[in-house]
């Protein structure tokens, strides 16, 4: 087999057979192919795009690039999410212990931040003492001994995907339905879950904005799965609008305590449950209402709140600060922003609102920045609130560095628009697939 | 600027700035924009294609990334010709010479064979002595002494091609108009020609097998050179059948010689006097008609065969070759082939009948192949001769290696096509293009 063929084949809008692809992405992970090779390809693969077949031979060939893991003798079926991303986007910290204390096994792989958007891990570090970087070994007693623990991706599962993705990311291939696909798809059947729910977000603070392009995704990333014995179900959901409150590192993880408590949020409580629901449902010990009937359980007993304690305990974060969150990093400065009329938030630009996050010190804009823990946002107000001129409607937290409150509260402001009316109600779970 | 907006604009069909493309030939030059970018780049552009300025501004970037040769203090224009390949393509040996005999300065830079076709370079380097690795001094003093030279392209003159094209070759990037114009006109430009006639070929042999990619092809070859300073007019001739009787090396040297002498093949010389007459017009000293009778007055006067002498030995051949052909490589063994039936050939497959040369070992499979200089093709019968059963249509010349006659002329026959009645003739100019 020559790369030059695969090449010309999909450049001319052909279909690349199962083994060309499994050639191809075993020299990938041997180097064999060279970086220019598999460049041209992944245009080409843009541009003329791959059919569901091809898409789950990729997704296939990259899970065996790495291992496969596996929990042998738990007492139950491995289960995980996967969201797309997006802004105040925090409901793995609820969901996993919420899920464990129903009985469910959550081994979660989560990522970092990436562009406007939050990460998981990142959240949970700036818990003091919080470790993500377990072992596989480590993740595998810690599932089995509390239910659930959370890690970032370790080097030997798929490894393909961290050449590709490193690739596209500097050759204008990001944006290809069949290659996130086959990207988040490989990554998820490696960890050897057995059912997995997909939050594919969509609108302004989305990856993929227009509706019918995340639930292209959705409809791919389910078939891709087809075949690799990991049952799929996807929810997509909005992102036109932060998720809840805080959106940041340590504010968000208050947040999510907080929703533990059963004080939380009523939109980020309403996605988790969701997302939990489907989850207990596919671990195959519950059907749709006693499902429900569980998570009120677990919630109101405070079972789920016990649960977050052995979790964080287990991976040597400080337990203290679910009771204490003065424990966590804190804001140097919270400057707050006014209404500036009276009426409705009818819109936040929740891309630009992300990036704003991001440039407090919330997020990386190069791959080493350091995370600032203590900023962010704090969107007292969200799309679709009643506002009075002049009342509070969010609080910008800075942390380590100082910024001009005027211009902040501008930039703000440029995102956030005002009108007399209510904007149309949008759903938050806009519809489930699977 | 960065090159991942480069390949993102160009992915999605836009048009590329002039100067980001200059940015980006700088960036290939030196090294400083790495492969996998250039590839993905190439790859968008196979695809997506480019607009007449951006292939004119992607020429003039190259041209810009070396010298341009220039020919001070010589006592007329320079003027060369291109052809884009093809099998018995021996034009070139017969038109320095005679071009030169009417006045004119002839710096010609040629290639060697590439894929089924032959490559001037590798046909007079048959001849033994004969010095083809000339400096630019070298060739500007045979210019001016001789009146024309020919040489490989040097390393000085749009080195940005040779890296574009290495790569090109290995990621499925060759089959671009756009690609394709900018790497041919950019290295004649910067020969520092003030005229130039393209020979664009047509037909099974031809790398533009269909007529409306050729007459693309010419005019895209046309446009790039518009704004340059260098006069290009285009033949589009025919290469659906081998152009004369001989394909190989010392063979094609052969033919060319007896062309210069007044008996060679009149297809040959018909596409070698159209060239002729364009490039004497265009260096501005002839009218269509005065052109027509000096090249005449060239070849009956023997003055065009005293010019190749001269040249011959200028660039260190043995001139006796001249007039003793068995002073090159002779062949160790002639297969003739015999027709299998009576009537016409109706089809002969070119670029079959290319392969096939090169198997023999006229031209390289590998870069570092050595050509066998005594092994080709004499194709006796061509395309549109009556046949009669039995008698010899071709002569199979091998030289070092030796092969099974019956396997060979199987093969022959393999891509010639016999008929009762003639085919359509088609015309050895089709187009002259300006």
């Amino acid at each position: 087999m020559r790369a030059v063929d695969l090449i010309r084949t999909k450049r001319d809008g052909g279909r690349l057979e199962r083994a060309a692809i499994e050639w191809f992405v075993a020299g990938v992970t041997d180097g064999s192919i060279p970086d220019y090779q598999a460049a041209a390809l992944l245009m080409a693969v843009v541009i003329r795009g791959m059919s569901a077949e091809e898409t789950a031979a990729l997704t296939d060939a990259m899970v065996r690039s790495g291992v496969r893991v596996e929990y042998p003798g738990l007492a139950g079926t491995p289960v995980d999410k996967h969201s797309t991303g997006g802004v105040g986007d925090k409901t793995s910290i609820i969901l996993a212990p919420l899920a464990a204390a129903c009985g469910a096994f959550v081994p979660m792989m989560s990522g970092r931040g990436l562009g406007h958007t939050g990460g998981t891990l990142d959240k949970l570090e700036s818990i003091p003492g919080f470790r993500t970087g377990l072992t596989l070994d480590e993740l595998r007693r810690a599932v089995r001994s509390v239910g659930c623990a959370l890690i970032g991706q370790t080097s030997d599962v798929a490894p393909a995907d961290r050449r590709l993705y490193a690739l596209r990311d500097v050759t204008g291939t990001v944006e290809s339905i069949p290659l996130i696909t086959a990207s988040i798809m490989s990554k998820k059947i490696a960890e050897g879950i057995d059912a997995l729910v997909l939050d594919v977000k969509t609108g302004s603070g989305a990856f993929m904005r227009h509706y019918q392009d995340s639930k292209a995704l959705a409809q791919s990333l389910i078939a891709a799965a087809e075949g690799s014995g990991t049952k799929v179900e996807a929810l997509i959901t909005d992102m036109d609008r932060p998720l809840g409150i805080a959106a940041g590192n340590a504010n968000e993880v208050i947040e999510t305590i907080d929703c533990l408590k059963g004080r939380g949020p009523a939109d980020v409580m309403e996605v988790t449950r969701a997302q939990a629901e489907r989850l207990l449902v596919m671990s195959g010990r519950f059907d749709d209402a006693s499902a429900r009937t569980a998570l009120d359980e677990a919630l109101s007993s405070g079972r789920a709140l016990e649960q977050a304690r052995k979790w964080i305990a287990a991976q040597g974060g400080d337990v203290a600060i679910v009771d204490d969150y003065s424990l966590l990093p804190q804001p140097s400065t919270t400057i707050e922003v006014l209404a500036p009329r009276s009426g409705y938030i009818s819109h936040i630009d929740t891309y630009q609102a992300g990036m704003f996050t991001v440039d407090l010190g919330a997020g990386r804009k190069k791959a080493d920045d350091a995370i600032d823990y203590a900023a962010g946002v704090m969107f007292d107000r969200n799309t679709g609130d009643a506002v009075t001129a002049n009342e509070p409607i969010a609080r910008i937290q800075l942390g380590r560095s100082f910024r001009d409150a005027e211009d902040l509260r501008a930039r703000f402001l440029s995102f956030v628009q005002f009108a007399d009316a209510p904007p149309a109600t949008r759903p938050l779970v806009h519809e489930h697939l699977r």
